[in-house]
């Protein structure tokens, strides 16, 4: 489990929850439901408005993803590889069928099962491409709407702010009311500072992280693969793939 | 029809309607019709200097286009290609001249006219991609406009702010009006705000979302024309066309 | 004439002027010379250290081109280059020399003159690319110089209102004054707003613009001369060109 | 080492601490922990969100390094390089085998030493590059650490003073208060805009210069290999590497 | 002497005093020791720590080059090249040995003097390319040096003024001087802006002007060498060295 994720947000929150229990005002100072829902329910209309319903509805699940991302053991995809090539070495393409169902990488299971079906090289390999770029596509959209909640939560926290110091100019026969007045239109801006960097920009350098890391795993399956399907030596492949790796990883058993 | 964008502006008007009924202010607060003049006025009079009349005349029908699009249903093209494919093999491509008239998709009606009228390949792709290219400038130059728009907004509000303020200084001999004056200076940056963050920047992206979607949809009708003019299997334009998809439509019947 | 920039000009000069007049504050009371020579002449010094003396100097011409640019009627352009490819067709590339005279297009009209002088068709693309790159280069400058301005202009502002924020500081004896002061130092703000707002950054945007629709014109050019040069018959040149063209366009007599 | 960097940072603290002696007010009104707490703290908690537990753990050993930085002396290496290549031309591949444990660069080290255990030139440059990638990944992974630390540091800085001015808004009843609290609430800021600009954004550009100084270096370790194992003439490689060297050490001995 | 960014400075420095001038406050009001040793030391340290010692003290120089930069003559260039293409044709190259010392152009005469001493045609041109680069490089480093003293400017301007707020916030104890503090705070930021707007950014800005420039007349250099190693006629070398030249130049004697 990506750990870090999660204690950098618990962190971050540990962090102003200490701050307002330290200062001398109460905690309902800091809370004001019309302010938050301004904030976050304008950030996500305006991310309605850019984005398909399904992708927008998708997007707690990516939060959550980020949090619990474990990453591919990439060691243990080459090893499994490997000992498919050697299946195939020793008893033909045709015996790695009985294997397949064990396979529990989607791009590794898809091109082997090609594979023993007779498709071309080719094919299996515009077929897996193809899908890696859909898979890419994906992640493209899923960081692009956390970068836009990041930019629009901001923009609508200006939005909250700039509203309250309208209302409290309005009526200011009250002088002892202008503070918690100005108080209450400021926890908007807050609010939106808040959420875009403790939640929204944070969680879009990451998935933009995980996905260039998700890449070079899908590269070990294609090139693995392909390697199995035109024959190469388990050895060989072995020694190819391990490249991926950095170097401590590569000499491991 | 794409509803997210419909629900997601409806949304973020009535959670900045709510906020304002909320509140202690009446809305006639919130209403400032020169306010609205500058910041509207004037981010269309710098979108004029910036573009053809012709363009900006069209921007409005370009926002209702992000509010209305509704995304072309890539299976049934494809199907309607493979269809096309199916008759030109049958009874040759002349025999396409009599369901020209039923095709809907202008890339493909125009494609398959040029191959019935004996066009070269060439001539035909050509003038295909030449045609694609003007469609994604027409595009480009409707979310540039959006850009624009969503640029100049907020820079018209700061305008109207500083007029405000400047017109509230110069008369501070009845401080019971300072608050009301700045109040309504206060109104133009509010509304230059919303309707950058409201309507024009989410509108651009959801127009350059939009175009990348439907430049998928026209690389398939190229692929689909080239493919039936030389002559290929059917099934193999199926198979290939298919892989545009996303997987769970795939193996759609 | 590109009447769109004279309108959006004279709609924001007149929606900020008619705001003024809605206000209460006298005309006088946005007009300081001071602030608007740190302001404008801010910029032009600014723009002086960055560019030559030279193309500074056409800077106030670039901008009348702004307002002025009629664009090329690229339809009658290719009328023109058909005609040309005729009389070589009928006559010999030779008998254009007595039509060189007649041509207004400069590039078109430098590489018939080559033609005719004997050059190859390298040399003679050669002469004209380097051309058309020259003019591309100065239209880069004078974009340039345009964004530089836009970019300074707010910058000589708020140098302009801190030096009169200062200066108001210095001396705060007289409450009453300092409403008064303060406007002035806002209005070096607003000069500086309006003129990047309503002038340079819209004019940097429309010469972008201008020069790529102008690039497209070179391109028929030079295309054109080339074909006639190489003896294509004038029909397909027709054909060629005109995919040049918007679609309504291109079927015009 | 590369005295530069300490220089400057002790120089701009030095800068900011000589201006608090000069001014009136004591030390420890510039000081407060919670401040510092929520600038730093939550500027790493955000660094935590963004990139794996490892990475963020290694950022002072790579800030220390951005102060002790030496740069690789190219002129030595390419004097070891021209040794080896005379060694092997003398007598042989195989005599380098008992130079490889002088060999201090480990590109150089691995390089020789796969040559000399018989791998292709093709495999020896492969292994060579993707090493060197792999070291250029890490370097842009510390960059860009740094750049977000420098980019939410100032983003928690202002969240901080924001959560400052609520709470001094709140409690207005003792006005000899406020600007004690305000000034506490500045402090956040400030924190934010001195550790961004006197730490994290410095480093962020020096790791990126440094790194783009290291990739030569690689580069002449890597051609010096290749040109070693091809057996080109020691005088030819001296000549060769020695461009990558700034014209006034080209000819040093 | 390239007069316009001359001009330029003294303009843009006059407007500030001048403004001043026009102003009720003396010039003292804006003088302050300490403010500019945090603006201008900050942001110098800021650049130690960005760049190597040796550049940094090569900055003063490089804005001095900028006032006074003349650019190459290209037309005398290219007469030159053509004169010794005329002495190579009718003597040999050998004979251009006893004219090396004449020619001023580095470039030019590093070219001749390899090409006169034997070397081969490509190996002439990787060296003089080679050398080329170099000079991109330090340009890039100067115009990069130049970018962050103008970012970080102002950023110690804000941290000056953020000190001086704070301190002033910290003895509220007499209102009469609060006006005073906040204008001496201020002057800080006021420092920033015009340091960057003067001096900086608009140094920057040309640097990368005279850079490009200056890379043609470079081109030309390598183009000409070239072309009299290879033995071309004079009259070809000009013709195609002209065509470098701004159209007026190009058939100046």
């Amino acid at each position: 489990m990506d750990i870090a994720s999660l204690i950098g947000l618990i962190l971050a929150i540990g962090l102003i929850i200490g701050s307002i229990a330290m200062g001398n005002a109460p905690f309902s100072a800091f809370i004001d439901i019309p302010s938050f829902m301004v904030v976050v329910g304008g950030a996500f209309a305006a991310a309605l408005i850019c984005f398909p319903m399904g992708s927008i509805m998708k997007s707690p699940l990516i939060a959550l993803k980020v949090l619990l991302n474990k990453g591919e053991d990439r060691l243990t995809m080459i090893k499994q590889i490997v000992e498919l090539a050697e299946t195939a070495r020793r008893d033909g393409l045709l015996a790695l069928e009985s294997k397949v169902g064990d396979i529990q990488n989607p791009l590794i299971k898809t091109g082997i099962q090609m594979a023993v079906d007779g498709s071309t090289p080719e094919v299996v390999e515009e077929v897996l491409r193809t899908e890696v770029e859909a898979i890419q596509k994906r992640h493209k959209e899923g960081k692009s709407i956390m970068d836009q909640l990041g930019r629009f939560a901001p923009a609508y926290g200006m939005i909250g702010t700039l509203m309250g110091l309208i209302m409290m100019l309005q009526d200011m026969s009250d002088p002892s009311g202008i503070g918690a007045g100005m108080a209450v239109a400021l926890i908007t801006t807050l609010y939106g500072a808040i959420v875009a960097n403790v939640f929204f920009s944070p969680f879009a350098e990451k998935l933009g992280l995980n996905s260039r890391n998700e890449m070079v795993s899908h590269e070990i399956a294609i090139r693995g693969v392909m390697a199995i399907q035109s024959g190469e030596s388990p050895r060989a492949i072995d020694q190819k793939l391990r490249t991926f790796l950095p170097p401590k990883q590569r000499d491991a058993e």
